[in-house]
């Protein structure tokens, strides 16, 4: 059956031109092609004013952001085959970029495939779906999973807040086998046991294995502090890599309980000392005690969730990393990071400047961290971008 | 002797307060104190309008940057000491960094030594001194170096265009021992030979190193095309990491014969070619004889050198790119760098995005490329950041 066509306002065309797979709803002409012609996640075609066609999109009618586009390709069904050839495509970035199978293995539009992430724990794979559109076609992904990675279960975590505003509800379902309440996962240097149905998203933040990687050289012998831990992802690979101590701060009791497990499973739980509670007054409460340590890292969670969370934001992340500089020893490291996409890279630059200077140290960036490789950048989309962080020296001026 | 005061105008001591460290002759105060009353590099206590002690600073009464703060404690003179200090804490990151002595050693603003450039070869020094102010502490900057890193040999490679808004005539000059006229020095798996006398700078950028190992994951068994290869920094490390063939484009056939000569060096000349010439003719050359790679390195020299060159710069870095990923294979790997302090991050960004749209290619950026950690970030000055870059996968639509 031919799809229908979703015609858009004279000039509208400029950003799916520019490679942005994304449209709005006033960006369509709706005389032309009324939005309530469609139904919810339906597959169109999508054309500029003039009648071409410029890719194939499935809608949603009632959302401002009402279509994301999948392909550009007319003659090309969106059906089981075309998602083995995305899947294929994805897949073999991974298997050149990673020599063991725990990774992302589909980010949504940079994969080409918006609305669906996929993650792989070695046999296993976990993913969330975001969109109707995406999820109109679910058995059609499944059945591609299956035929690319032939994986022992398919767990999918759709209890995800992203799936609220394409008013879908939240569901846990086995899509495929049956998950393991835990898994074992390798990242670096080590070692997770992780809970897929319970755990954050699906289980795991693959995202920060680089910045994990880069940390590492700055961790022999160091005494560590891990704010925001969770279950221990940079403090245990920080154990794992010469750390002489690694104290965790975490507000959830389960992943600090999680988190030794994990760390007696690496064989370093003599070097961890858990913390439980809310990170500012965990760190208030180490200043107090006139705890230092060599080594801080804040990866807290997003503090801008919504763009008018913005400016209250930008505060709470300057006064946690104040904190963090504060607890730290002369010449000491600090990992910054952060994953709200609302916060742009040059200010968190600027709040570690600002940190710095209140508290009259000195700070020299000496790298940068991004989300790694299994988590593409799509060069139009500048929301697929949304972890930054810095490695910054911290010296006591005299 | 005591310093001289520079008085600033009212409010303009936010950028200092906020860590920045320049002054401009705008912002002083010159009814209270007239620049023409200071000599050219002189050493200055930079007053607030009230009065209040913000920093020593060295000045330049004729230029529009005419200051650069030094020091922000009164009680501390800027003598040998100082620099011993300084070069200290400069030293201290890279000993902690790397394995070998092969490094940026001070990094200017970066490292607190405004107008200060010192590359480190081994047992061997080369210097730059940018700025008059620095040239009048010359003396006791070389008896610092000495004391510090007890170098066999400083050379003084005076000849920078930065001098010239200084008013500085170029000078190469050897400060203390012989320096040999070849150096052999170490970066990643490869060693170089370089010339520190004739050698574009102090005869070696360190400043990809972290680059170089980030593109190495993607060589193996790979057919690489290094444009603006110079003496084969990127060319021959990917050489050394299993690339099936590496061909070098430089307009330079000076650099061609050494970088020949490195291959020669590292037993891999039978892998390499060279191509001397322009680059855009020479890609052009090789799109005409249907020469694909599956790694092209686009590194020029600066295309933006002043504002002024912007809208120009743009298109040359949007064709240079558009001219590597013609010549990339299906499934391809890009790294495009710049080290224009004019080009933004997301300039060079959009400039990949728009040529794959228009070869209608899907680009996916998988890692981004800053300079190495011996380069560190000033946080309050932008201008410490120069080398940007992204590792790009690069697929033909179907």
């Amino acid at each position: 059956m031919p799809l229908q066509s979703l015609r858009l306002k004279k000039n509208e065309e400029k950003r799916l031109k520019n490679g942005h797979l994304w449209i709005y709803s006033n960006e369509v002409d709706t005389q032309q092609t009324p939005l309530k012609q469609f139904s919810i996640g339906e597959l169109v075609n999508v054309e500029a004013s003039t009648g071409k066609y410029l890719g194939t999109a499935y809608i949603n009618p009632n959302n401002l952001l009402c279509g994301r586009l999948i392909n550009r390709n007319p003659q090309i069904a969106i059906d089981r085959s075309f998602f083995v050839h995305r899947l294929n495509i994805a897949l073999s970035l991974r298997q050149r970029l990673f020599t063991q199978p725990f990774y992302r293995a589909v980010y949504g539009e940079s994969d080409g495939l918006p609305g669906l992430i996929v993650d792989r724990f070695g046999e296993h794979l976990a993913i969330q779906i975001t969109t109707a559109g995406m999820e109109l076609l679910k058995s059609a992904i499944i059945d591609a999973l299956l035929k690319v990675f032939s994986p022992t279960s398919i767990l999918i975590r759709n209890d995800t807040r992203a799936r609220q505003a394409e008013n879908l509800s939240d569901v846990v379902e086995q899509a495929h086998g049956i998950t393991p309440q835990t898994l074992t996962i390798t990242e670096n240097n080590t070692q997770f046991i992780i809970h897929p149905f319970s755990g954050q998203k699906t289980g795991w933040f693959f995202d920060h294995r680089v910045s994990r990687q880069q940390i590492a050289r700055y961790t022999e012998g160091k005494r560590v502090l891990d704010v925001f831990s969770y279950i221990g992802a940079f403090g245990l690979q920080m154990a794992n890599h010469g750390a002489s101590e690694v104290w965790c701060i975490d507000v959830s009791g389960k992943a600090l309980d999680e988190l030794q497990v994990n760390a007696q499973h690496n064989k370093v739980a003599d070097k961890v000392t858990c913390i439980e509670g809310d990170a500012f007054s965990a760190m208030t409460e180490l200043k107090q005690q006139n705890e230092k340590f060599d080594l801080v890292i804040v990866d807290p969670p997003a503090f801008i969730k919504k763009r008018k969370d913005h400016r209250a934001g930008l505060k709470a992340y300057q006064k946690i990393n104040e904190a963090a500089m504060r607890l730290l020893s002369k010449d000491g490291i600090l990992l910054s990071a952060s994953c709200s996409m609302h916060l742009k890279t040059s200010e968190l630059q600027d709040c570690l400047r600002a940190g710095s200077r209140h508290l009259d140290k000195t700070l020299q960036i000496i790298e940068q961290c991004h989300q790694g490789p299994d988590h593409p950048i799509h060069p139009a989309i500048e929301e697929t971008r949304y972890i930054k962080g810095f490695i910054s020296r911290v010296l006591t001026n005299r």
